[in-house]
């Protein structure tokens, strides 16, 4: 059984075949600057040469069509017919309220998607080319959709509800939903199986920390709360993202400065967070290089990152009445030593101690971080989105 | 000594008049619909009989020499004349970064305060009114004014800056400044005298929750955080106030519902809240009757409002790497008991356990709440931040 895993982006699109015998990764890649008369492609695999090449790729229905003659090709292929594919599972960002699981696509899933169009504008359109795309190509081959949101979706109204009029929630379904759900459930699964321990029994502080960054609450396996909100700007301070501000900020800047609805969007989510304090990068292996270096600015965008990610953990216990894991994933949570030192430095008095020794540790696997005595787990989880992905495509493609 | 502590509203105007000797109240009083023909005054004293009378009161000028009149009046005033007063103390809102202590009215002050309206539109031209109709009453007279934001001065880059270009710091003065500063100043003093601890040893979360609300992390006396923001929309859910939101909510509201800026903030700042769950009131205490006669958005609002607190308790403890005082202060801090006992029922991960017998005794005085054995102390502070006010002009005027 062979799942291939998609993560359709407006202009690009990233693949995994995965076999799913032994869950291991046949070949992967993506092709990028699809539109334009240059598209890149490239791709790899354990045994074969890697493949880069320029031409024109249009559209996502002949980005797929390529994909499938590379996976196929006799000297860079992994595969020797299409047909060996025996299910697509798509990265899909925003679920709604309808998707609280994965499901395989159907007539009524796609409609449902692009009723979401309107909530996930960026995101939710180009899954869809993903999915048109796959269907064009592959037409027999079933699909499954795993959404971004679907993991949160266990949240009480006390946590996913505004305090604003009610009207806005019933007529543009304006709540919280959260992201990083797929990473956040993978997370906390692998790391309940680590320390052998029942999910069920856990209170966690999942730590989903990379360009974009998000915290969650998650009690007995399922969240709690969940930083990110109706949109990924909400919650922590991320690379060029705000996250957390005073809301009467916005139609304050757009008066002073005169800007459209779509510039506001635009500062906040792509000229803010470490980028805008740092003055230097969106980057945090940069900012803690340039930090290391002297650099003020970078000192602070450091500083006020980790401040409020603290704030978030302090937050999320207070929610869960307690904390017995606290995890840390995805680029900085997995890579950053400093920025995992730092935080933990300073809630100590949730009954913490960090090993100094193992958190500098460079490993790519599961591994606690704490004493041996810290009340509090500490965990470094690499997190694997397409694994879970693919997994979710077979289970519900091989029944 | 006699100090008239004066706070000025567009169309209000609140006041009380101070004996310094033992801070007593001689009398105090509001002159309400200031600018219509039927502006009503009301006023009180111990041993005279109360004023409430219906007049047109077109400016503030009209307003303070009626407060005068009233004051120095043969049957119901205090004093035998206006030279009575020897200094006049002003509640100001917003004293951005230029105001970190009171200061005595100058001519460098007022031009200081205009140049704040900007960041205060409904409040510091009000203030202003005020003054300047003391001015024109009793020009020989100190003037002081207090702000609500002076407190929160301390502190630091990392809590008050907001991770957005910093350009909109350096040209329009972005940033967390804090409001409640003088009641949280008043209630943290008054909780470690009552402990009869150094307050330089404490961590103290003082909740002010009356109408508007806020939290502020106190560390050694000094605020180290506070949840409003840049204005008084941030942070708590308040009685029409959303606090935190997803700042994407408000371009995407504005296109949604085809709003003006100026309805955005109203629709954020004036009918969100308790009143948009509840549906109800914006008053925690018939929230609190409805819920308890069975309706389901009373406790929803009650839940949220509670829900909210706590997770900014929690990051606040976090944010100081523990707590020693949780204190509750305001109309909803010193009544509600069942505020109080839903939000510490929540975080006795703390080390924080409370009394339910202290909790439910009605008192106006300073106590303790939680159990002798609680790690962490829980105090209800009645708050008075007209005496802090009398107390700073007294201190300023009478040197």
């Amino acid at each position: 059984m062979k799942v291939l895993v998609i993560n359709a982006g407006s202009s690009s699109l990233k693949y995994q075949l995965y076999n799913m015998m032994d869950e291991s990764v046949l070949a992967s890649g993506r092709v990028e600057r699809i539109g334009m008369d240059s598209s890149i492609v490239t791709h790899e695999s354990a045994n074969k040469p890697e493949v880069r090449d320029v031409r024109e790729i249009l559209d996502h229905v002949t980005a797929v069509k390529r994909v499938i003659d590379i996976l196929v090709h006799p000297d860079f292929g992994v595969i020797t017919s299409m047909s060996e594919i025996d299910a697509v599972g798509h990265r899909v960002v925003h679920g709604g309220e309808a998707f609280k699981h994965s499901v395989i696509v159907t007539q009524e899933v796609k409609a449902e998607i692009k009723r979401l169009f309107d909530l996930a504008p960026l995101h939710n359109p180009a899954h869809m080319m993903g999915i048109n795309a796959v269907e064009t190509n592959m037409p027999n081959v079933p699909q499954v959709v795993v959404f971004d949101t679907a993991f949160h979706q266990t949240m009480p109204e006390t946590s996913y509800l505004y305090p604003i009029p009610k009207v806005l929630y019933r007529r543009h379904k304006i709540r919280r939903y959260g992201f990083h759900g797929t990473s956040h459930a993978y997370v906390s699964g692998e790391a309940a199986r680590f320390l052998g321990k029942p999910i069920e029994s856990l209170k966690m502080v999942s730590c989903h920390i990379g360009n974009g960054a998000s915290c969650a609450a998650i009690v007995g396996g399922k969240t709690l709360d969940t930083s990110m909100g109706m949109t990924p700007l909400e919650g922590l301070m991320m690379g060029t993202r705000s996250g957390d501000i005073d809301p009467a900020i916005v139609p304050f800047v757009i008066n002073k400065e005169e800007l459209t609805l779509s510039e506001v969007n635009s500062m906040l989510n792509k000229h803010s967070g470490m980028q805008a304090i740092s003055g230097l990068s969106s980057d945090m292996r940069e900012i803690d290089e340039a930090m290391n270096a002297g650099d003020a600015n970078a000192k602070l965008a450091f500083d006020m990152f980790v401040y409020r990610l603290r704030k978030y953990i302090g937050a999320y216990a207070a929610a869960m009445n307690g904390i017995d894991v606290l995890l840390f994933t995805a680029g900085i949570g997995e890579n950053s030593a400093s920025v995992r030192r730092a935080v933990c430095e300073g809630i100590t008095f949730l009954g913490l101690e960090l090993d100094d020794a193992l958190n500098t540790e460079r490993k790519k696997t599961v591994r606690e971080i704490s004493k041996p005595d810290s009340r509090v787990k500490v965990l470094v989880v690499p997190t694997n989105e397409e694994l879970l992905i693919a997994r979710d495509t077979y289970k519900l493609t091989n029944v």
